[in-house]
């Protein structure tokens, strides 16, 4: 039998809202703050990919700058009817980070780790194949009530040939 | 720019029912079917875990036997009221696989990877000194409308002192 050490027991982890593991060296969450910075530590990061326009909280950059953590943005807007669009080269970028291994492991976040997160893991998905049945299901296991069809939609016109990853740097889980 | 393999574009993938990336080498779903194999073999797996009772499939059976997959059953009978309860002693077994490297990477699954799943990865997060809330919203993301309280329970009462896992083969985010 083995005894856990007793900092486990003392004070919990509190991971990212939304936290998950997307894929091998891949994981998405909400925006993180100060309380989950302990958890965040476990998990050996080398990037930040923050998907927000705005600048990134203190907090987190010191933190980042602490841990060795490079920061990387690509500022996105969410998709808001009538006019507001999500940019498809945006995203692109984005997954340009996500696909490269020496960027790995990396944290992936928005706001609420639901739409802009939603957005990129959806079209991650469909490079790597999966249905759209899947695809959507994922993406909703996220979202909850709040699933914009916009977001969806999105997801189902992306052209992944678009995506110009560096393939000698990509996972070997998208080959 | 890079163009995928037209075997992603033609034939899509279908993972398994709530299938996610619980840890490194670990995955978590519904009962696979066939439809769902070309996906797994993606994943290079090295073992099942199936948490049910009954008799494994025998299209899955063969599928494993076919990708030299081994496939352990720690069979659960799922919590319900008033008197049957989830076994504390068969999801320590189940731990046991789960946190022995050398069976990663392993796919645990039982039926619709809601409850009994939910429970495995509940107390795994429990043991990775996660907040209870935080284990409870994962829990939730799976279980959607079919939350049980009887699961929650099992998850907070659960003496992680009481798993008996190989140290040496531990995973190292565990430790």
């Amino acid at each position: 039998m083995v005894a856990l050490q007793r900092e486990t027991v003392d004070s919990p982890l509190i991971p990212p809202l939304n936290f998950s593991m997307s894929a091998p060296g891949i994981y998405r969450s909400g925006y993180p703050n100060s309380m989950n910075h302990a958890f965040m530590k476990k998990l050996r990061l080398k990037t930040i990919l923050y998907l927000c326009p705005e600048e990134y909280s203190e907090s987190n950059t010191a933190w980042c700058r602490a841990n060795n953590v490079q920061i990387v943005q690509c500022g996105i807007l969410p998709n808001k009817e009538p006019f507001q669009f999500i940019p498809e080269d945006v995203v692109a970028d984005a997954l340009r980070v996500l696909l490269d291994c020496r960027n790995h492991p990396v944290l992936m976040h928005c706001n609420s780790g639901k739409h802009r997160s939603g957005v990129v893991i959806g079209t991650l998905r469909k490079m790597q194949g999966w249905s759209l049945t899947s695809i959507f299901d994922e993406y909703r296991r996220f979202a909850g009530s709040k699933v914009r069809i916009l977001d969806q939609q999105f997801i189902e016109l992306f052209r992944v040939e678009s995506v110009a990853y560096d393939k000698e740097h990509a996972p070997r889980w998208l080959r």
